[in-house]
């Protein structure tokens, strides 16, 4: 069997992996989740995901039943159980099942479905060569509405903005704010440099503060590349020296173009030293 | 049995009602959905329900696999199985399973889940004396990112603002939206009168144009109701003589506080005006 699915416990095959219609993470999107990636045999990034879990839970007034170690131990203990070594993990918590109502205090017990594939890695030549872009149509959810930075089951803001990618045939869709600034892609953040200078939208902008976002910050400044949070526009991006997206499958990967206007350079000399810095940072974690 | 869900066709048990862990539903909240009521054994204002689903489906890029004529067929032939009169029932149309992407495009079928039960009414008083709501700490998704006159599976926003009105014990929460205009209720819109006119949020503004909305729209233009489709902010609505929220099982619902600042009247002459008017169109329809 190539994918598991472990619900409440339960490995499940997936055709058969089944949850209630009275579901919350079914009938409201109720629910949150986090993706992990393995190297070499090892959950990449565990803590921080499992951190950002009870983060986004807490967000939703989720009480969730066990303990950050406890997470750690059934995600690890799930994905021993994989019959390959570069995986894909889900783990999705929802608020479960309970009578119909909005009410987040309603009496449920949230469900836990955690989801094991191998891991598809993006051609070599997305790293190499950089992938086409789009602005998306909609804009990003506002983080005084739906806050981005919530990874929960409401993804159809994501969908509506991938959509002008699909129809472009460019790799991600990049969403921008009421106040014309670019936020991040539908499951990536986004970089750009300009004059030396690597830019990223500010930790309270209206993103997901994604898990690899903060490494490539972290790996930014041990090698002394000034960074700057700073909201920027779609004019700043197309002209922008260099850019790329983050995020745990995507690892640094360049932006050759936006809405089709090519940029200098895909990938440029900060993008590449940040793609090696963070082979490197994986092949030590 | 009192309850019936019935999944793509088939009847199920509610406790053996149940949804693939991949249905973009439940990964996503990628679906729309309808609730309808029945009066006196009869589905009430189901065409525009089906109309809005169709539309909401739309806006979402999700092909429908019936015409209207066939979703009103499979709907009125569930509600035969109903055994009670007054029913309560909610279609739910999901983007169905496929690979894990948000790509709308990606191949998929649907997923229709049915849920009938018997209307739960609510109590006389509500309607005698009003409700009391919440302006909530959440301001309501913007039209132009996650539109909320796509009735969809992304209902988070509202149960985060639902939280406000679970906290104080208020029947409703009002959101407002960016600009300070008050927009909706969590499952139901707002109406106010102000010197003899009544006021509701424009069709274009960040609301859910409700069923209810617009028979009571039709309703007092039939009374000669002075009506006016216009913003208003929370002070308005506190300062109003009347106000009142609509939906399918509260009909017309009086407010009688707001943030615990009581109205001038609860419900005022021009309420009462409507209220009657809706038992009587109701009872003809």
């Amino acid at each position: 069997m190539e994918e598991l699915v472990m619900i409440n416990g339960a490995i499940s095959k997936p055709s058969e992996a089944k949850i209630s219609v009275f579901d919350r993470g079914f009938l409201y999107g109720d629910a949150t989740y986090e993706v992990v990636r393995s190297y070499s045999g090892k959950l990449f990034a565990v803590e921080p995901h499992i951190d950002r879990l009870f983060l986004s839970a807490e967000r939703i007034s989720m009480k969730l039943p066990y303990t950050k170690k406890q997470y750690l131990d059934r995600m690890q203990e799930f994905y021993q159980k994989a019959p390959f070594d570069d995986a894909y993990l889900r783990i999705q918590i929802s608020r479960g099942e309970g009578p119909i109502t909005l009410d987040p205090y309603a009496p449920t017990t949230v469900n836990e479905v955690m989801y094991l594939r191998p891991l598809k890695p993006h051609p070599r030549e997305y790293f190499e060569r950089g992938v086409p872009v789009v602005i998306a149509g909609v804009l990003r959810n506002s983080k005084k509405a739906m806050d981005p930075d919530i990874k929960s089951g409401n993804y159809l803001n994501n969908v509506l903005a991938y959509k002008f990618a699909a129809e472009k045939k460019a790799h991600e869709a990049i969403m921008e704010n009421s106040e014309g600034f670019i936020t991040e892609a539908t499951t990536s953040n986004v970089f750009c440099v300009v004059n030396g200078e690597l830019w990223t939208s500010p930790d309270d902008s209206d993103i997901l503060r994604g898990i690899t976002r903060n490494i490539v910050i972290t790996l930014a400044q041990g090698l002394d590349i000034p960074l700057k949070k700073k909201n920027f526009t779609r004019q700043d991006l197309k002209n922008a020296d260099e850019a790329f997206l983050t995020s745990s499958t995507r690892e640094v990967m360049p932006i050759a173009s936006v809405n089709g206007d090519v940029l200098k350079s895909s990938p440029g000399p900060v993008t590449r030293r940040l793609q090696q810095a963070y082979y490197d940072y994986v092949k030590n974690a």
